[in-house]
This record gives C-alpha cells, sequence and structure tokens, in this order.
C-alpha cells in the first residue's frame, strides 16, 4: 500500500513512525497510509526552515514573486492530477474539485502581487531633516494547519502569501486527504522554491501540538472546527505567537418576499449540497419570511432536488459525493434523526440514497422545514447535505436569529430591494455577507473571515489580511546629523 | 483631601469603595486620594458604553472626527492645567509634560483624519455583474489599561482612534497619577462626545480582570512592564479578545567611531535621562564600537551630565524630576548598587543627588561603564536615569548583543554612514529603529510596537494599525439577479 | 464706497489701476469696487509666492497641517460674517450660504490629513541591497482661477490642499462676489500662515492670461464655464503648465416608475432651485420613465414649487435668492421664452416673481414640461431656477439621452431597485452619479470631477486627485555600495 | 524583401500604400521593408478597437490580468527570437536586449496585479444612511507612440496597463525597428486577447497626427525626444484628450571624493556606454567635485574604457553595437568634434572605431573632460556613447549646473555619505534620483518620469501612476429612500 510521507527540505521523507490509513470515501476503502509525524520530524522540519531563512528573506521580493507565477502555471499544467487526487481522497466531484483548485491558484496569483504588497509608507520630513518609513519585514517560520475539507485550496490560502513575504512555512495538512496537497507542494519546489522554504508534515495532535509550542514557530494560521480552533488559538497565544484560527459556521440565507425564486433556489441548492455541504461557507440555513415565501421556497426546493444526483468522484455527471468518513456519515444522519424526533418536518430525506457502491460514505440532500431554534439540527453545524428552512415573519426576525446564532462566518440576503440590503449588510454581525450571491467568499484580493466564534483574531486569511498577519512592522526614522561630507567637499578644492 | 473618582457615562462619580493615596513624588506626600473601582463599577461602565454603541457607530465618521477636532482645541486650551497635574502627580518637568501632551494631541489629529482611514476596499466586477467590497466596522466596547508613566500621552494613543472609528471605550489608567487622566477625558465630553461613548474607570487588578474576562469588552490595548503584559495577553486572548500588549523595553544605541560624537552625546543625555529614565523608549544601553569611541563617549558623557538639574516639577529650569514611588527610587538605586557589586564602574553615581526636597523620591543621573551581559543592570529594565555603556570591538558584535536581549522595542545607531545605517536597519530585530535619532518613536500617522518581549499581539499601537486593531472587516459581495425593474419599465410604457 | 484689494505677501494691498463695480443682486445696486489686477500686481504675487516657497516646502507637513486646523476654527468662528458678504454679494440665502461653507471647512478637515496623504511608498530590496521610494514633492507655485456661484467653497477646493502639500498659491477669485473670498484668506494669515504663501488677485481676462503664461506657475485649476475651461487648458498645457479645468454641465435626473416619488420631488425641488440653479450640480433636467410617471412628478412638483419662497439674503426664511447679474437674468428669461417657442409647456413661470425689491435680480422657480432634445432649453447649461421635463418610455433611453449631452457632470436615478441602480451607475458616462441622491456632490476624501466636455485634465478636484494634481512624483534609488565603515570598524578596533 | 504590415482586429494585414526601408544597423543595409499606416488604415485600427471595448470593460479584472499571465509565459518562452529581433533592426547585443524584454516583462507582471490595482475606495455613512465609492473605470480607446531605443520596453510600459484597466488600445511603436514590436503583441493574441483589444499600426506623422487628433481616441502615452513630445502634448491637449509625453534627457553623475571611485567608474561606463547610450536614462554628463576626485575619474575612467568591445549584436561578447541610422552616427560624430572645437579635452575618441563590418553604423566610447556649461556637447542630448566630464568645487555647484539644465530625468550621486544623499535626493529638480545607482530607473510598481522638459502631463509612465493615467474615476453616492420592502414584509406577515 502506498504510503505518503513527507516534504522537508525540498525532499519526500518517510521516516519510521506511526501510520494511519487514507480512505477512498466512495467505495469505503483505505487506498494508502500516511505517516503522522513525530515531535522530532516536525523539529526537523522547523529547523530546515530556519536554516532557509536569511537567505529567503533576503531575496527580493519581485524575485519570490516568480517564482509564484511559475508556481501557478505548473499547477495550471498539473490540474487533472490533483483534481483527480482530491475526488479519490475527499470524494468530490471533478467539477467541484476544479473550482476548488481555480480559488487556491487565484490566492496564487494574488501573491504574485508582493511586490505591491509589501510596500511600505514612506514619510519626508516628519521633522527638520527627518524621515520615517516603514517596512513589513517576514516573520521567521510559520506554520498551517488546515482540515480535509478543500486538501488544496486552504493551504494555498496561506504558505504562498507567507513564503512571497520572506517567510518560512511548515504546513501541518488534514491526514485525512493528505495526496493532492503533497503534489502541489512539490509543483512548487519545481517552479524554483529553495529547499528548507516549504516544508509539508503530516500528522495529528502530536505534530500540531509541536507546532503549538515550539520557540521557533512566529505565527500559526488554522482553519477548522471552533472547538479545535479556540485550543489552537489559546495555546498559541500562550506561547507567544500571532495566531488567526477560523472554526465553524451555520451560515443563514434569508429568502425575502421579492425575491427571484427561481434563482434563489437555483442558488441555495448548489450552496447547501454542493460538495456534501462539508464547506464552512455552504448555507446550512434557510430563513423564509412570511408563509408564503416559505412555502414556494420548500415546494420549489424539493422539486429541484429531485434531480440531484450523489454518487462517486469518478463519474463528473454528479452533483456531489460522499462525506468524508463513516463516522462523519453517521454524525449527519443523526443530525436528520434528531430533527425528526425535535418534530420539524423532513421533506426530502437523504439518508440511505441509492447509489452505486453501498460502502461508500454517502448521504442524499436533505430539505427539513418547520425547523426552530434550540434543535440541535439548528444549533450545531452538520457539515453535511443538510438544509434545513427556519419560518418568521419579518426580516428583523430573521436577522435576529442570524445575530443570536454562535457563529458569523457567512449569510446571504435574497431581494431585489437596495434599501433591505444595504440595512442587511450593514447591521448583520456576520464577517462574509452576500447579496444575493449565496457563498460570499471573498476573492483572493479580499480577505477571509467570519465574526463571532467563528474566527479567533484579529486578521484574517489571505488577501490585504493575510500580508498584514505573515508580516512584522518595523519603523525605522532617520536624520542625518551635519553636512560634514558634503560642506567639507567645498572647502577641500577650492577653484 | 481630594477624591478622585470615575467618569461613567458622561459624569465623574465616586462611589463608596476602596481608595489609595495619590502621591506629588516631587514632594513624597499625598495630596488626593483615588477610588479603586470595584468589578460593579466597571461593570457600570461598560454596561453604559454598550447602551451608546448603537448611536454611536451610526453617527458618520466625518461628525465622530469633528468632535475629535474640537477636542484638540480645548486640549491645546487647557494645556498648562494639564501639564500641571502631570507635574504634580507623576514629577515631570514642565517642558517635558508638554512634549508628552503635544505628541498625544497628535494622536488625536491622527484620529481627525477618520473618513480618510476607514475606507474600504471596493472591486467592481469580481465576477460577471458582481461587485465586493470591504467596511471597516468597530467591533463594540474595548478597553485600554495605561502606564503612570505617560498618563495623558499613552490613554491619548488608543481611545481618540478607537472612539472615532465607532467604537466606545473603557480606560483604566494608572491610578499613580490619574488626575490629568481624568480631566482630559472630560474635556472630550466638552467638546461634544455623548454620553457613555468614553468611560473612565481607576482601579487596580480588580478592575483589571474585570476588563480582560468580561463579555461584552471586545479588544484590550494595554501598555506596562512585560510580565503584566504577557498576563493581559493571554487572559484575554484565552478570553475570546483581540488583544495588543505592549511591554517592557532595554533600548541600545550603537555609537560608532565615525558618529558626529557632540551630537550623540546630546541625544544619549536626554534620551537616557530625559523624564527619569521612566519611557520605554529611554536608551538604557549606550554600545560604543571600539575603545577610541568608548572612552571618548564616557568622557564627554560625564563632562554633560554636570549640567543636569534634578529637581520637583514646578521649577521649570529643571532638567528632570523625581521617580514615581519610594519603592521604585529605592529599586533603581538598587539596580546601581548590584552593577558596582557585578564589577561595572559608577562614572557618575546619581544616588542621594543634592536637590531641595529630601522627602521626594530623586535619583540623579548615573552613568555606568565597562557593563557587560549577564549583570542585571544590563538584562533588566531599569526604568531610572541610568544610562550603562558597553564595550565593543565591532558594529557586528553590538547587533548581537541587541539581537540577544528579550526586548526588542527601540533601537538606535550613530553613524554618518549610508551602508551602515542600512544593514542596521534591515537586519535588526527591533521593531523602531532611529538613525541619529535617539528616541525614535513613530509619529502618530506610523504605528508604535516592539518585538520580541516587548510587544504580544501582531497590531501595533496607534497609526494604521491602531485603526485595523479597532475595526472588524466585513466584506460584502453583491449581484443582483434581473434587470426586472429597469426592463420591466420598458415594457409597461411603449412609446 | 468701499473698495476690495488684493491679498499680496500676507497684507491686503490696493495698487492704482481698473476697477469694477460690486453688486447686491438682491437690491440690484453697486455696494463696493473691485481692483483688477494688471499684468504687474500678479507678477508681483507670483514672485513673492516663489520667494516664500523654499521655506514653506520644507516645513514638516504636520507642521503645515497644523495651519490648517487652526484656520477650520477660524472659519467656524467667523461663520456668521462669511455668510453674510457671501448673501450680499452672491444673492444666497443664509442657510445656503452656510452649506456652501461648511462645505468648504470640510475640504480644509481634508488638507488637515496631509502627512498621511502626502505618504510615499518605499521598497526594500527592489534588487538585492537596493531600496527605492517615491516622495510627492509639492510643485512650487500654483494657481486657481474660481467662479462667482461658490466663492467660499471653490477657493477652498483648492487652496488648502495645494497650500498644505507644500506649494504656494495664487489665487484668481471672481471679481463679481469678492468679498467673502478675501476673509478667509486673511483667516488663513491670521491661523498662521507665513506672508507669501497665499496671494489673492482679483482681476478679469488680464490676471487669467498672465498666471496661464507665467513660467512661474507650474499649475492651474480652473472651475467656470466650459468654453473658457477649454481655453484655461489649451493655453496653460501650451505653455507647459499641468492643468484641470472643471467646466458646465447639464445634470440629469431619472425618474423610475418605482421611485418613491415623493422623497424624489422633495430632492429634485431643492436640487433645482436652490441656489437659484447656480450650481454645475444642479439638477436641470428631470427624465421621467413613462408617462403615468411623469404625469405624478409634474403635478407633485408643480404643487410643491408654490410653497417655494423667492427673495432678498437677508430673510432666511427665503428658499433661494437672485441670479447674479441683470445679464444673466435676462439669459435665464430668454431660455424660458426660447422654451414656450420651441413648443415645451411651461408649467410653472418664474419670470417676473413677486418678491420684495423689483430691482434685484430675481427669477423664480420654472417648470417646463414636454421638453425634447434640440430645443435650446434642454441643450445647454440655463445656470438658473428652470427644471425641464423630459418623458421617455425606457430607462435606455434615458440613459441614452445622458450621454448624448455633451456635459457628463453629474447625474442621479430615482428607484428602489438595486439591479437598476447598479446598472446605471456602472454604465452612464458622467462622473459623479447619485442613487436617490439628486446632488451627489463627492465628500471632501472623494474627488469632483465629471467627465465629456464637463472636465479638461486626467486628475479630478480635491480628494484623492487634488493632492496627486497638486504633487509631483520623485522617486529615489538607493544602494550603498560598499561596508566600509561598518566592517572597517571591525579592524580597527580589535579586542 | 520582407514586408512588415499592421497588427489590426487580432491579424497581421498589409495593405497597399507607402513603404520605408528597416535597416540592420551592425551591417548598414535594409533587410525587409515596414508599411507606413494611411489615416484610412489608422481609423480602420480605432473603428475595430472602439467596437471591441464594450465586451472588454466588461470582463472582470482578472480575467484581463490571467491573459497577462499567461502573456509572460509567451515572453519568456520566446525571448530568444525576441532578442535576435532587437538586435537585427536595433543593434543591441543579446545581453541588453535580454535586459530590455525583462523590463518589459517586468511590467506585464505589474499588469497582472490589476484587481488589487483597479481597486476604488468605499466610504460608508458619508451622510446619514448614505454611502460614497470610487471606480476606477476604464477610458475606452487610448494609444502609445513609442520610440525606436527601446522596440519591447517602452510600448510593454503602456499597453499591458492600459488592456487590463479595460482599455483598447493603438500602438504606433517606432518604424526603425517594428519587428520585435510586432512580434510581441502576436503573443499577446496567442495568450487570449480577444481581436481588436490592441492594435499595431506602423507609420510615420500621418499616423500620429491621426491619432493626436480623431475623436475615439481618449488618451496619448508618448516616449520620444523633448520637441515631439511638446508637439503631441499639446496638439493632443487641444483635442480634448489626456496626454502623457515624455522626452529627452541630459542625466548627470555628480561624483564625491568620498565615493567609491572603482564602483563609481564601473557603474559608469555600464551607464555612459551601454545600448551606445542610446537611452533616456543613459549618464551622459559625469561631474566631479574637486579635481582630485575629477582626475582619478577621468584617468580610471579611461583605463576601463580600452576593454570595451563594440560590434555587431551578433557577437555576444561586444559590449555595444551601433547607432541607429548613418545620420544619426554622423550627428553623434558631428557633438564630438564640436566639444574639440568648444575646447574641451577628447580624452578617448570613439570616432571611427576599428569594427568589422566597416559599414555598420559604429561610433565608440567617447570620454571628453574639461567641459563646460554652453558647448553644445553640454546642452543637448547627444544620444550616444559619449560621456562628458564637468569639473566643479564643490556638491552645491554641481546640483546648480543639475537645476540650471532643461532636462530632468535621471541623475545619480555616487558618495557613501547619509547626508549627503539625503540633501541631494531631496532638492535636486529631478524626477528619478540614483544614489550610487547610475541608472535609477523605477521597478515596475513605481512609475517612470522625469521633470522640468522630460516629461509633459501630469502622471507618470507605468505603476501607480499608469493605472491612473489609463483609468477615469467614477464617484458613486447612493441612498436608499425608505424601507418599503424591508418593513413591509414586517406588515404582510403578522406573527
Amino acid at each position: 500500500m502506498n504510503l505518503i510521507g513527507h516534504l522537508i527540505n525540498g525532499a519526500v521523507v518517510t521516516p519510521e513512525g506511526r501510520r494511519q490509513p487514507v480512505y477512498n470515501p466512495s467505495a469505503g476503502t483505505a487506498h494508502a497510509e500516511v505517516l503522522l509525524a513525530s515531535t522530532a520530524t516536525v523539529e526537523e522540519a522547523i529547523a530546515n526552515a530556519k536554516a532557509a531563512f536569511p537567505a529567503w528573506r533576503n531575496t527580493p521580493a519581485a524575485k519570490r514573486a516568480r517564482i509564484m507565477f511559475r508556481f501557478k502555471e505548473l499547477l495550471e499544467a498539473n490540474a487533472d492530477e490533483i483534481v483527480r487526487l482530491i475526488g479519490l481522497e475527499h470524494g468530490k466531484i471533478a467539477h467541484d474539485a476544479m473550482g476548488e483548485l481555480q480559488r487556491g491558484i487565484e490566492n496564487i496569483e494574488y501573491a504574485c502581487y508582493a511586490p505591491e504588497l509589501l510596500k511600505g509608507e514612506h514619510s519626508k520630513n516628519v521633522g527638520p531633516g527627518i524621515d520615517s518609513w516603514s517596512e513589513m519585514q517576514p516573520l521567521g517560520v510559520v506554520a498551517g494547519i488546515t482540515p480535509f475539507n478543500f486538501p488544496a485550496m486552504v493551504p494555498l490560502w496561506m504558505y504562498p502569501l507567507a513564503i512571497v513575504s520572506g517567510n518560512c512555512f511548515i504546513l501541518k495538512p488534514s491526514e485525512r486527504d493528505p495526496s493532492s496537497t503533497l503534489l502541489i507542494a512539490e509543483l512548487l519546489h519545481q517552479a524554483g522554491l529553495p529547499a528548507g522554504v516549504l516544508n509539508v508534515v503530516n500528522g495529528d495532535k502530536e505534530a500540531v501540538d509541536t507546532l503549538l509550542t515550539h520557540p521557533d514557530i512566529e505565527a500559526v494560521s488554522f482553519v477548522g472546527s471552533t472547538p479545535i480552533a479556540e485550543y489552537v488559538y489559546q495555546t498559541a497565544s500562550a506561547h507567544g505567537k500571532r495566531c488567526q484560527a477560523l472554526g465553524g459556521a451555520k451560515n443563514h440565507a434569508i429568502v425575502m418576499p421579492d425575491a427571484d425564486m427561481d434563482n434563489a433556489v437555483e442558488a441555495l441548492t448548489g450552496a447547501a449540497f454542493g460538495s456534501s455541504g462539508e464547506r464552512c461557507m455552504a448555507i446550512s440555513v434557510a430563513v423564509a419570511v412570511g408563509d408564503e415565501a416559505a412555502d414556494a421556497l420548500v415546494a420549489k426546493l424539493s422539486q429541484r432536488m429531485q434531480s440531484l444526483k450523489v454518487g462517486a468522484y469518478s463519474d463528473s455527471s454528479n452533483d456531489f459525493g460522499p462525506l468524508i468518513t463513516a463516522a462523519h456519515k453517521a454524525k449527519v444522519e443523526g443530525y436528520i434523526q434528531s430533527a425528526e424526533e425535535d418534530g420539524a418536518v423532513i421533506v426530502v430525506d437523504g439518508r440511505n440514497p441509492a447509489v452505486g457502491d453501498a460502502n461508500g460514505f454517502f448521504v442524499g440532500g436533505t430539505l427539513i422545514d418547520q425547523v426552530k431554534p434550540g434543535m440541535r439540527c439548528y444549533e450545531e453545524e452538520i457539515f453535511g447535505p443538510v438544509l434545513v428552512v427556519v419560518r418568521v415573519d419579518s426580516m428583523q426576525a430573521a436577522m435576529d436569529l442570524i445575530d443570536a446564532h454562535e457563529y458569523g462566518n457567512g449569510t446571504c440576503l435574497f431581494t431585489r430591494d437596495g434599501e433591505a440590503a444595504r440595512y442587511f449588510s450593514d447591521n448583520i454581525k456576520v464577517g462574509m455577507v452576500g447579496i444575493n450571491v449565496p457563498l460570499p467568499v471573498p476573492v483572493s484580493y479580499h480577505s477571509f473571515g467570519g465574526w463571532k466564534r467563528s474566527l479567533f483574531g484579529d486578521l484574517f486569511a489571505y488577501g490585504p489580511d493575510g500580508v498584514r498577519f505573515y508580516t512584522r512592522r518595523k519603523t525605522i526614522t532617520q536624520r542625518w546629523p551635519s553636512s560634514g561630507v558634503r560642506e567639507g567637499a567645498q572647502f577641500s578644492f577650492p577653484s
């Protein structure tokens, strides 16, 4: 069975140590093993990164950026293989995996802007004859810890920007689907990255804790669930590191009576069930304003869902694939059952879908109406292809619901009305707001981040905040005390 | 005896509770008592701030800024009284207190730029017909905890920017010298600030801990010593708040053989002894490169120090005043004694200076030569009028010394040479670098922050980082789904 | 009779020379005479400005800005007198004049941001060991030529920003209403401006031509009518100066069937008749989409106009005052007559209004329906209290009308629909677009400028473009060739 | 003989019309003919560009940028052929042509940043409930007119940025060496550019005048000599276009007594003779401060020049190649003769160099000492491999010399002294300043432009100014008048 190792100092290594199987969730079978890094292995990666830092920080930003230009080319050239690996280990259908990769490439494009992004501010004459300017210097060695649901994209939110800013990087990706992540990291080396600047260590809590506590790690970026995000943030902070930790979500879409209902239904279907709902930006709650809108919405959604096709990643006519593990499948099914028990109405039931391979971890698209706050299926993040509908009688009630929820990642409003859109986007306590856009993931040149318990830290992921996160401000104030050489020259050489 | 209260919801209040004397350190006598806020008092302040927030966040930034314009006018009009209060309770001489106030006013000037500083980024067509933009929204209620050494300036680093960004603020200033801080806060209300937007609570650990743990406090800015900064950062972080905590310093100035020596001596004298060295940007270590430079430096410094005048704040011909407390005076004298014991040479001894009032907490300017790493007087922050001289034989050795120290707040290089300046500012691991500028405090439109254990957090104080710290990014992605109204209009009214 | 002179080198001077009466248009009588500067007088002003430049450019931006802070205070303290002078010579009612002044003060507030606005961009390591940065340096002596309709505001669009950027300035304001302009300039000197930095010369074409051709004038800002703007732009450009010349307008408002009609009528009434329509941002054409909307609009407008009060500036219950001259009154009346002759319907006729003083230059609010392209009252800028209504049958037709007009200053759309608003603002060929905002004058921290023949030049007035206009980019690229001093120091002083 | 045509609407066309030979200056023989576009041909190009504009402006900036990413790849892949064509028609040696191409590619890299560069500014609550933002919209069809000396680079200063900003472009390159320019333009189409967005017309004054006067051309960028630049600027301005016209130069390098002389000599040799001095950033005047420095400089330079190798482009061991035409060769020789006649000392005489092909247009490196202001060889731009030395007795005298010259493109100071560098860069009236950098061409993410008669217009070429030049500001101010839909929804659905 294939053994997936680490990428340290420019080469893949497979030291002795603990291992864990890697599954093909479409078939329910393991196809490889991945090494779980020991503390010593992580320390080795850190040591290599530290050694690579001095030369890398002194490499002009434009040269660092040129490696990112080449990296983008290589990802485009190798897209099919990357997409295949994502599908194999995550279960995502090709069109979805390609979308993920494209988003990741866009983050590389942004990293290519480094010479622009790293400009400091220069002030002439802050006092008489005194100038002052800022330099955004790299931190040193920084780390990223990333989740299974976007094995290509989320790492690319982090290390291209960190590296192009002059840092060296340790990536600890998800051990569930490590292959595409590793291939992409190898392509960056092929693009010309010096050995040691990027290191990938597969692993579990041992590796994570090493990163969170090691004195040579200056900063940690994390994406995952809220309990782990909180642990990561507190541990890293307590060890003097800067940290940004992105956690869970429960994204609501409000459907107003004046919304273009066909558009809303189409948008919600993709946003709720795409990638089996295993996205922190998935819409998992539809809030219909007024029973008339609610009835129309539920009717149209359930009709639209009849044509949803669930199945293995290898058939690109499928709409979405399996969940990541058998355990997670069981958990999602448990949420559906709890809804039933709590008195909600299961309009479309995705349990036991009719799909090819009965061993795959499949759950079909599920629609639950009459859901109310307090029900487990409303309060918790399901991370599966389950859309719950809550009915309210005013837009304000819908907004109150959203603001009362512990998460504040993304949200969306369907309306035609300029005033409603402005009121909503102004006041809602959520970091990423869509107006008729169900998945308002900011483009790569803006920044990604939720509010409330969806993000710990002050700076968001990627974009302008990413640059700020991966750099440390230095301010120089300069004055030249006398004109000795300049005026001295005058006396030395009389005409 | 005068009783100093809190400023809550626009009015000074003096509830029952614990009290502590406030000293005039020039005379060694208490002249007032200050209330120490209970948890309930702090909670009351927070509740008022929270109530004031909705209206304040919706006030246009330009209107908020206009209050800052008026605030600046009032500080200028009341400068003499503010300066007097600083002198009385802190001991700073008028010219020094006026400098402090002026720096604080400059932070208000920067807050006046709010409409410019709060601009978001707007991107047209992030996709076909889709626009996206960012808004930097206020956090809600935020807090500041500030030290005794700049009772006017350091609070002004924080709340003008926080408030003008739309937040409400709780200030917990130093209980050693609260009067000038309180007066300034009252002037802001006179300038038109609505009640509840700024609240000042005097207090000690009880008040601090309430702020660090209260669920309605969104962010904490702190300036003080490193152990407390670390405690504040970890506690606030663990309670889900964003935090920036600025700590101690041991600022080195390198004197190169080619330096303009008279300029360096003049600069060092002010930077080491001004404000009795009770500044986190004071130069407390002079590193001379080569014995020739060292000998010249020590000779000229000891000569220059002969004319230094120490005494009460009320005599404006004095160069600097007393230390803040009797305990701190004893501590500083202890450092001088330790240096003697460790084998350093006390060139000028400031213990038992001949000053008017023997009860004042005075220590005179002290110069210690032949200091080496490992000595307590080198490793620790003395926070008194003590300058130690370390001799090295190369600029690289001087830089290694600085980089090995736990603090990284400020540093300075004296040279005429462009290459040395560039190498130094590029490589030194210190956040604020001066070239022939001994106190490289960034101007108000840049940001203040040290590296290493001098600052915990990712964003610096005031300036551009201050704005980012006190605001939360929201990204809106907007698409309008159909041209119903626009094209519908066409059908309704045929020509 | 009062004689109005020039402000040169910090003092008002009244040399011999040509004069012209200054009228009170509310009474139709002259109350003062203004000097018309000769070429020699203008040259003297330029020479003084040139002499003041070296010291002023070297004054730190923060210090220059502080004079602007004080200037703002003084304008607020003297607002009543400024407003009275505007009313006396321009005819504007106090509430309108106060609005004008407030807008001007906002431009001063923006000038206060100078330290932020003048920051250059600093790039570390553009090559190995090479840094590069930009400085936005002042140009030298620059000039502004301003119109009668905003004697306070338009000059304040220009010189505060020019001056705070380090330039010296020659202002040639309108000779129709020079008194408020002159008072304001004197207040800037009272605020601490050094003599020579700002000079005001009253005059006519002789003064203008001197400014446009003098080799020491580096740049010219102009606001006036399009034919003069074009002349100014071509003449200044041909003499090697940078130039921004703002001309005329014919601003259309589209009223959609879904608009909040009461709001639209209220907004249009103010936008069309305020300041007698003598504003380059006045709405002078209402385009109603569909006859139903048109009928409602005309009916409600004519009803609303019944309560409009026209009269002398001194009665603050008036809505608007007289036109600027008897000749201009006759011209506006001629436009109304031409509309009648061209077959349009005069719904409300403002000719011969019943006002107190029959000698004042009054025209009342006028509403003309059934106007069509080709009519003189549609094609030309009337600059009077005349609103024409054009009826179209689709929003696209309304937009085509706007795009076909030679001017492209401002425009507005009344709708509730997000999609219509976005389509309109994206595609319309107009520089300043309002959505339900009838006078979309950009706030002071954005920039003012029209498209097509409403502006000649590439940079707009005030705001970010204003800063760019009044500064010249300098890019420094720096490398230090050897480490002689730094490493040399090592050899000199062996340990 | 090969016939070089135009690239219009995505295809190379060769209509009937006037032609002109294209020379290989290394051999002195024509190897091709180039078509000279008639007015009709230029109009056809403009019409195609205009037709392509609506779709191109609506293409998201990120998609436009992706074509630039691909363009960069193709230029890198085709670098050898481009370099060969430059060498063949311009005479540049391969290493030099490769440097030119690399600089051009860097401008494409900057164009790839478009999504970042085109961000507008968004202001929330400019008034109560009113938002405002700016969009930087493309102009439409814009033109570039470029010189022979950088047939690859200078066009790439212009059209990548113009096009990525959403404009369509007409390029009129030099008719002396059109082949590399045309190949590069074809590669952009291969990268995916839609037909019509970029059009290349070869031609002479007829084509230029058509571009300068055609109503559909919105802006013109020009690089060439000052008399033509002035003509272009005045003509384009008079026709209502925005224009930036870059002209000639006479770049001085000051050599201070404390300079690292070997470094200065090496730098000056490259900067004066590289590309035969046919660069607007070439150093053509060395100003030595003090006779000691002057003597050393002249001695070392004349020695260094002995190893300079002049010859055909095809031999990559050559340092530089021929001049562009026989006429230009004669002109450069005339300047050397005039210097002789004016009393200067010809230290190294490059006339009649010993090179392989006697028919090539070669002039060797020439060094002239004892040159003084007033001599033709000092006052005029020679544009050949001629370095003149002026001797002065103080740095101030050197600076006065530079400031008195009509040009202000680039300049350089050789020193080790921080104070001298700062004084020089602050005060010198030149747009691009080098400190120990002889050719201070700003990197692509800063902007290129001279002062005085070296540039007409307010915005510089490429970089941030380039983006501003190729875009037109639009400011939208938006308010939504009532909450009809939002609150209406509330009434419709009572709970």
